[in-house]
């Protein structure tokens, strides 16, 4: 821990690595030891600062913490169900590797692979780095750190939201892309008016790609169109 | 919240519910409402408190960075795999419902169902508990209590650790996620067929890790395994 004059009065960073990291996250890191190790793959042996494994452990749970309570007090009016899938989208493989490329992580992971690095090796460093934040700079900062330079900036909660709103328009849209025709088939109506309830099946080409109840012809066809992406990791 | 005034001179509870919730969580709640919540269930309809399904979506978040981070700080030496499996066995639907009976949480919850109620019920309710105190009683509180008053009391780690279900399990694990071949090699087999006796040698890549005995094949790829975990410190 620096004591209140060396952060009254900084001496400048000459380290070149410190230099690069502050430019990158905004803010002078303090225990660099840290943020080496949290760039330090595992294939590199006999590594000085140790792997990032168990800062990427801490970093993940601290991410999803974080971004649970934002979702939580910023949508009071959703359910569990729409919190925990925007969440998922926002806690991704896709996402943080996406995110650690913002952050420019792959400028300073150390690896000792041959050939290319794969995507997850930067999104695993990246949430080691948010632990390496954690620790160096205290919670409260590390939450605001993720709220203002990782949620406001690169997440739209409104964008997310619209993202699944319709699994429906999502499905059309993919089948559209890669020219695959679809179709939506009521196979199954029951219920007195006031109390119906309908099973639609949805078909690509003309394979049946899963089917969903509801108790409207819309919600049916939602719901089979959710389990069709989800089922084929749309 | 209450002013300091308040909080120097509480009035005393009257209100049976926080009289009985003060007795089991050792602390005075102040947002009774938050608590209500936490405990009702959703098929309770037309709740005044509402369900507490989104208490739970965020004490699930909470309760698992806090265990996370006592983990990471108190087992420097172990890797992130054996973290992982702690971590698994402190916040399994198992664990989650044990601590529910520990902290009353039946006596509690309100439920519409007409028989048996499912134990996952009170499990659920004890992580929107934990959201109800880290709203009511801040972050700070809420990390403290669930340190002092769940994984102290309710915790050996110790004893997590030596619970670890399979080491042979574990060992794989670990040398498929660090890319390392592992061989089991029986180098001796002995006694009558009633009471045999087998010893197994493990290696990792070509290196002899450990050897282990037992009275079956299988135990003495365990005992070789675990003999490996311990000496590694995977």
């Amino acid at each position: 821990m620096m004591n209140w004059l060396n952060k009254l009065f900084p001496t400048p960073l000459t380290d070149p690595f410190a230099i690069e990291l502050q430019g990158v996250l905004g803010f002078r890191p303090d225990n660099l030891k840290l943020y080496h190790q949290a760039f330090s793959h595992s294939s590199v042996e006999n590594n000085r600062y140790g792997n990032n494994e168990r800062l990427e452990f801490l970093g993940d749970s601290i991410l999803d913490t974080v971004i649970t309570e934002h979702l939580y007090n910023k949508l009071p009016n959703k359910d569990e169900g729409t919190l925990t899938d925007l969440r998922s989208k926002m806690v991704s493989r896709r996402t943080l590797n996406r995110l650690a490329r913002a952050f420019k992580v792959q400028d300073f992971v150390q690896t000792n692979f041959k050939g290319r690095i794969p995507a997850s090796v930067f999104g695993n460093a990246f949430e080691a780095l948010i632990a390496a934040i954690y620790i160096d700079q205290g919670q409260a900062f590390c939450k605001n750190f993720i709220e203002e330079k990782i949620i406001n900036i690169h997440f739209s909660l409104d964008d997310l939201e619209k993202e699944i709103v319709s699994y429906k328009k999502h499905f059309i849209q993919w089948s559209q892309k890669h020219s695959k025709s679809y179709r939506f088939e009521l196979v199954e109506e029951s219920g007195e008016s006031h109390q119906k309830s309908f099973v639609i099946a949805l078909y690509s080409e003309a394979k049946l790609l899963a089917k969903g109840a509801g108790s409207s012809k819309k919600k049916a066809e939602e719901e089979a169109s959710k389990k069709a992406c989800q089922d084929q990791s749309l």
